[in-house]
């Protein structure tokens, strides 16, 4: 991997953001071992209109046997970014926000950051000077926030985190900050037995603590960056270890590779919400076999959310606004087509 | 990653053999949704004793709500190694005799194998010579045969292969040479809500074209071995190319690596045949909470299988039979503990 591709892939790694045990209506399947009932509308949250109604649509024709448009469920794959689409990402990505309250709370072991770059700006609150090192810095914190630990111990962090940090803007936990109209689209999507999985730049051992909770999306169908960890026996006790070394970067063309690594399947339906899911939304809009759905989700909202999408340093989305229709993507007006942003929303 | 541990990874990236397209008793869910319903004997194909009593004294005892020894649904994590253990592996891997079908079926595109080794002793069917080569000479092997195409066009010819190559000793075709205890068990364990993982040094994509109508396990849930893949658009069609480097070597420590990577939870029931699968056996046995289950397939039966532990070149067996009473692992003696050994055995 060439080094410059290795800091891309840190300043990714460091990004998805995170929540964590939040009050929010179940995902998890009810006494019956089923799904909770979907009502006769199951998008509440979305507003009548052809956002809605396509995706009805898709999951309607795909899902009658006997039909030409018919997917059999073995292959009713779908596969959702995280940052931007299932949750906020502004004004930082939610995992950089808890690297850096890690710095803060690791300060006094480490006095040498008083006078070490990023670490000495981030400490004075100074986030543009510590980002100004770029990819280089990055990669610094996130090795001091996200290494040299056990994946266990690096859990209970991230959980301890997402119970106590809040946004600024809102002032919510960070899991709260979740998007009300797509949780409602993954129960939809596995009440018609379609598998659902998180396709996400962000740290894979970051996600995977919160969202079975917050989105009921077990561990194993996370997918994310990740870096290396290695096996170690001491004194009969078994763990495996941190290292600051990057093992996969999840963004862009990775994400199709990412998708064929942990998945093995084409999917069938896909969301995002930035350009570094553009490749991945293509990969799946691009099958030979089968119905297809691309879905992106456009902030429009600087009212109840944010708004951004060409030239933004986070959530950059250009290339996807210009082929959509090419490829047939939804582009999903949060401001027009949600009648609900958050779960805590009225 | 040091090139020998590179060679290493082809080594067991080549083994996992496969079975493809055979007769078997269906593993998916019916009708209802649900498993087929588990008679009252669920492990029929074993023999009564103490092995096939543990088993069911472990699950009957985990799915008990309310009691010290129950483990949450979410946590019923159950890993298999493949080769040896779900299915057999000698007398090679079976997917190390894909690769050398797959050279000769190449070799008239090839003219140059005449007079290079490994390829020229491999096609007049010397495998001692072609293997004298060691760890490079797999590699070899391994690039020319899983490398330099599209993961469609892999999938396609192992599909092809499986459906009509045979196995020397049985003339059967390789996914019928599946343990049909296992099989039971893998069914067993999911009728309790266990979610079953293959957790194998073989490589992935190769297993992943059979093992959901093989074994009912979805391509999500099998790890494996596996080289790099770069995403191509040409033409306005998405491809993922299959790159001659290595990605992932599923084996030895790197199963309970990889079991982090793709699964993110400790398992609390693993099965293995060889030391390849000592490590995700102690990482299973040596979690700090949940009752925990380490089972061994033992080769003692030399008429119906195969006889072999200690020093194999294949399954090598040592370390586990020297700790299995320091882990409590149970040793399936294949000979006096399976009443059928095959799906095809009376």
């Amino acid at each position: 991997m060439k080094q410059s591709f290795k800091y891309t892939a840190v300043f990714f790694a460091i990004l998805t953001v995170i929540v964590f045990g939040c009050k929010q209506p179940q995902t998890k399947t009810d006494s019956t071992g089923q799904e909770a009932a979907v009502s006769k509308d199951p998008l509440p949250s979305w507003n009548e209109g052809t956002s809605k109604q396509s995706i009805i649509d898709f999951v309607t024709k795909t899902t009658k046997e006997g039909t030409a448009d018919f997917i059999p469920v073995a292959d009713r794959i779908a596969c959702f970014d995280n940052d931007g689409t299932l949750w906020s990402e502004q004004p930082m990505y939610f995992q950089l926000a808890f690297a850096i309250d890690r710095i803060k709370a690791m300060a006094p072991k480490h006095p040498e950051w008083k006078t070490t770059q990023p670490f000495k700006a981030l400490l004075e609150g100074d986030l543009k000077t510590a980002m100004a090192g770029g990819e280089h810095a990055l990669l610094q914190i996130v090795m001091a926030t996200h290494a040299g630990m056990t994946t266990e111990e690096f859990e209970k962090t991230v959980a301890d985190w997402m119970a106590t940090a809040t946004h600024p803007k809102t002032g919510k936990h960070y899991n709260e900050m979740i998007f009300e109209p797509m949780l409602e689209l993954l129960k939809y999507l596995r009440a018609n037995d379609y598998k659902t999985f998180i396709v996400s730049g962000g740290g894979v051992e970051f996600m995977r603590t919160w969202t079975e909770q917050t989105y009921g999306i077990p561990p194993y169908q996370v997918i994310g960056s990740s870096g290396k960890v290695k096996y170690e026996v001491i004194d009969g006790k078994s763990f495996l270890v941190k290292l600051p070394e990057i093992n996969f970067n999840d963004d862009k063309e990775g994400k199709p590779v990412g998708i064929q690594q942990y998945i093995g399947k084409r999917p069938v339906f896909t969301a995002g919400n930035s350009d570094g899911d553009y490749a991945m939304l293509q990969w799946t809009s691009t099958g030979s076999i089968y119905p297809r759905f691309g879905l992106i989700v456009h902030h429009t909202d600087a009212v109840r959310e944010y708004d951004y999408d060409r030239k933004s340093p986070i959530g950059n989305l250009e290339k996807g606004l210009d082929d959509a229709a090419k490829y047939n993507w939804l582009i999903v007006d949060m401001k027009t087509d949600w009648k609900r942003i958050y779960p805590f929303d009225k």
